[in-house]
C-alpha cells in the first residue's frame, strides 16, 4: 500500500481523522474498531476501508495527522525572537495537551505498542525527530544571536522531549493535568539554567 | 479479595512473580495469560489461581513486587551522604532499568491501561509517591546539612520522576537505552543547577 500511504500522508481524510479522534475518546485504543470509526464517520466500513485498508494504516495516518496539527499550530507562532519562540513551542507541547487528555491516553497506548507495531515505531521516531529539530533550530538561532549560551542543542532538545514525554505519561497515570504544569515549570527551569546561565 | 491482596503485598509468591516476569518477557502484556504464567511456573493454572484469583490481581501483585525489588536495591545503598545517595537513587532509576528493557515495555503497557484499570492506577500512584518520598527525604537531608540549596524538594522530586518516566517511555519507543543515558545526564544537570547553584 505504498501509494495510499503516500496519499494519506500528503492529505489525510480530515473527516475520518476527526471520526477516529471521537472514537478514541469514546472507546479507547484497545476497543477501537473500523466499525466504530465508521459509525462516528456516518458512513459504511467500506467507505473507511476505501481510504485505509487496515486499522493500523488508519492509526498511522492518525499519528501523521496529529503531527500535522501540531506543525500547523507551531506555524502560527510568528515571532522570530528565539526566547519567545521556545516558550511558545513548550506551551504547545506541555500546556495545550491538557485540553485533550483523551488524546494523551490514546497516544500513550500506541507508544506502548511500538515494540510490536513497526509502523507505529517508525512514525513516533519521525515525529520525535521533527519536533526535536524544531527545538534545536530555535536553540541554535538563539546561540547564533548571542541570547543563549553555547550549549549542546541536540542534548537540550532531547532533555526537553524527555520532560514532555514524562509529563504526558504522568498526566495519563494520574488522570489530571498537574504533571503538565510541573513539566512546563521544569522545562523553564532547565532552559534558564543551561541556556541563560552566562547571559 | 482483601485478604489475599493483604497477604500477597506482604509476601508475594516469589516463584510466580519470576514466572510472570518470564512470561511478560516472552509474550508481552497483551498476550499474557494465566496459562502462560502457569507454564513458566511449571504448575497448573489452578496452582496460580490459588494465590491470585484473576490476572489483574496477579499483575497488581507484580507491580508491588517490582517496587519491592527497587526498595531492596535502595536499602543496599548504605551511604548517608545526601549527594552520593541521590546519585545512587538516580542510577537505580535511570541506569539499572537498561538491563531489563522487557520490563520497561511491560510497565509502559500497564501505565497506558491505568485509565481503564483502577487497581493499576492505585498501585502506580502509591509506587510513584513512595519513590518521590525517598527522593524528597534525601534532598531535605541535604538542605538540612547545608550541602544543597534551600529548594522546593517536592517539586524537585516531581521533576526527577518526570525525567525518569520520560526516559523510560522514550527507551521503549526507541527500543534502545540511549534515552536512559540522556535522562541520567539531564537529572545530573538539573540537580546541579537547582541544588548546588549557591554552593
Amino acid at each position: 500500500m505504498a501509494d495510499s500511504t503516500e496519499r494519506t500522508f500528503a492529505e489525510p481524510n480530515e473527516e475520518i481523522m476527526r471520526a477516529t479522534h471521537r472514537a478514541l475518546r469514546n472507546y479507547g485504543y484497545a476497543d477501537l474498531t473500523i466499525k466504530r470509526i465508521a459509525e462516528e464517520y456516518g458512513k459504511s466500513t467500506a467507505a473507511v476501508h476505501y481510504y485505509y485498508e487496515t486499522k493500523d494504516d488508519l492509526l498511522v495516518a492518525f499519528l501523521d495527522y496529529l503531527l500535522g496539527q501540531f506543525v500547523d499550530s507551531i506555524e502560527d507562532v510568528e515571532t522570530a525572537d528565539p526566547e519567545r519562540r521556545l516558550e511558545l513551542l513548550l506551551d504547545e507541547l506541555l500546556v495545550e495537551p491538557g485540553e485533550n487528555q483523551d488524546l494523551l491516553v490514546a497516544v500513550l497506548e500506541m507508544r506502548s505498542q511500538t515494540p510490536f507495531e513497526e509502523a507505529f515505531r517508525e512514525r513516533f521516531h519521525r515525529n520525535d525527530e521533527y519536533i526535536r529539530d524544531m527545538l534545536e533550530a530555535v536553540i541554535d538561532r538563539g546561540i547564533d544571536e548571542g541570547v543563549f549560551d553555547d550549549v549542546d542543542a541536540d542534548h537540550v532538545s532531547r532533555v526537553l522531549m524527555t520532560i514532555v514525554d514524562g509529563s504526558h505519561s504522568r498526566a495519563v497515570v494520574q488522570g489530571e493535568t498537574d504533571p503538565l504544569s510541573a513539566g512546563r515549570r521544569a522545562a523553564d527551569e532547565f532552559t534558564t539554567a543551561v541556556l541563560l546561565d552566562d547571559q
